[in-house]
């Protein structure tokens, strides 16, 4: 993975994708995730092994994206275990529940994340065959590679569905990072935007800078720019006056977490930027795969949202930017009702309200 | 002017009140600022003595606020010309106008400048009579202490106004700074605030935090907690679901400009937050002085909007946060229409659409 900036855009969209997450060449199954706390100054990998590794990745958002910490978390709970592979079944699946849960506790909004360690719980429960713990979690680390696979396969499908909303010279408008960066393929909300270029249309990218971490502007300009896709970034509070100017076609954000009803979770901003979209019409999707369905929430209003801590609007760079005197509100996402939302891409397909997700991959 | 972080409520907000802009204690016309840029980690003032430093100050926000920077240009005008003092008033006549033509030309959106310029211009036009140069600077120096005397006393007024908006336990959610710094007074959309408090009510104040350049945390949140008033910061794409909490129950933010129809050009994410407050139902008001009405122009549409460096989204505090394949739109200013506003209140009361500007000080 090498950057090129002088390339060509048909080189650079040719090119190698992004990894994002991916297995460490080596023999002993660890995670391999580029630290997307270093971009856009310097692309680094680095190997997450134990299970303070990968918890410490996930939760200070090394790893981040819906999707991609659910393909971490699966994959990670493999490379934490990995050291005791040659313990006995009963006692790695003791160590497996231990691991499942404190991966889960790492950050509370995603769906993805209880979905996936469910699915590796899954996996191990119909391994109850196997006596020995390296079996076991060679049959893990299969379901793991699985996710993994299908997570790709998905942003795949979630592109060509959502490429006929664009078309040549579209100005999409987009939130935080749900591109190849927070995903194990081509991203979710920024799938149709690779696919629409991949098939010849220029597409233009407007990226809000996505305060207090500054996905936006670190990294969804960073991977399109790689991808020779112009984007242009800009505060979060400057979406309205664009609208406005008439220099938005479509809004298109990806989500943490899909309530029943088509109430989503995203990135703090995506509700204002949904607003915004309603009082200028202009269409406003969401992208993600189907298992960001939680058919166990029934509305956005039971969806926990995280709350961060106060110096990542406190301080920037060491500097202060709010006094010690004053309070900080400082949650990771917020809800946007469904009637703010004109349809979800999902790998199946665009759906409109009212939602029916009776097809949804937890059912 | 010193902080006193352990000093009680009714201390501080008795203690002697920011002054952003004032005359320096010395014999030679310098302006004396508090430099913004460093605030909230350190609080340092500076005079103003050239011309450059003068358009300096402004141009780098070291101050800044449409009334204070009114303010600031006029005083740094005398400043500017001291050192000619002793000049044929001809010969400081013609200087006068380069100097005030640059100071105008600093920042283009906030009309107070102009204004103030103006007003320094009829000045020295009446003080035509006048053969020294030193009695017609003393001149200039008397309409530059009347404009920062009139500011003062209109913030006055402009809290009083306001204040009856204000009930005890009220949740102001403001955006960039139009408090004390931001003019010669207690402010303009902060005016309310000190004035409800004062009378003894609790007020508490939502900050968002302004980007790029963190007006509403670094400055707004200071000036507050100096006064012993509530703040809590917030990013500014987190005011929507503050607003969908029922957590907001008036938004007041300042002006640069007001066109004849009553559309206001203020800090970009104004109109953000204005869409916003439409959409929950929550009364949005702008505070100014009736000098931020500009009949010359008719409505929003045509307010000269500063473009900024991009650096001041690219960069923080030396490290990148955007590549440099990236463009960056970086407006300072946004437009609100009439429509979205409740009521505009200024020293004169609380004006309400249909708008009638005749009153203002330009006609």
């Amino acid at each position: 993975m090498i950057l090129v900036p002088g390339a060509t855009h048909r080189e650079l969209i040719n090119m190698e994708p992004i990894r994002s997450v991916q297995w460490s060449p080596g023999s002993d199954r660890a995670v391999r995730i580029i630290d997307q706390r270093r971009l856009p100054e310097t692309l680094v990998e680095c190997d997450l092994r134990s299970l303070d590794d990968v918890c410490e990745a996930i939760r200070t958002l090394a790893v981040r994206g819906a999707p991609a910490i659910g393909v971490a978390g699966a994959m990670g709970l493999v490379a934490s275990l990995w050291v005791w592979r040659e313990e006995p079944r009963a006692k790695l699946l003791a160590r497996l529940e231990h691991h499942a849960a404190a991966i889960v506790a790492t950050r509370p909004t995603a769906v993805n994340l209880p979905w996936a360690i469910a699915r590796m719980r899954a996996a191990a429960e119909r391994a109850r065959d196997m006596v020995d713990g390296r079996s076991l979690l060679d049959a893990l680390a299969d379901e793991a590679s699985a996710i993994l696979d299908e997570d790709a396969a998905m942003c795949e499908r979630i592109g060509e569905h959502g490429a006929g909303l664009l078309m040549n010279g579209s100005r999409v408008l987009t939130h935080c990072n749900a591109g190849a960066l927070a995903t194990a393929g081509i991203g979710t909300a920024l799938a149709p935007v690779y696919v629409a270029a991949r098939q010849g249309r220029r597409v233009e990218v407007l990226a809000s800078e996505t305060r207090p971490l500054l996905q936006g502007s670190r990294l969804t300009a960073w991977e399109l720019g790689r991808a020779g896709i112009p984007v242009t970034v800009l505060a979060d509070n400057m979406a309205a006056s664009l609208m406005r100017a008439g220099r938005v076609d479509l809004c298109l954000v990806g989500a943490d977490r899909i309530a029943a009803n088509g109430d989503v979770a995203n990135k703090t901003g995506t509700y204002a930027l949904a607003i915004a979209a309603r009082h200028h019409g202009i269409p406003f999707y969401v992208a993600a795969p189907s298992s960001t369905v939680d058919p166990a929430t029934a509305t956005g209003g039971t969806i926990p949202i995280e709350q961060r801590d106060r110096d990542e609007l406190a301080q920037m760079a060491g500097v202060m930017t709010a006094p010690d005197s004053a309070d900080v509100y400082n949650p990771a996402f917020d809800v946007t009702p469904a009637a703010l939302i004109t349809g979800i891409i999902t790998e199946r397909g665009i759906a409109r309200s009212p939602y029916d997700f009776n097809w949804s991959a937890h059912s």
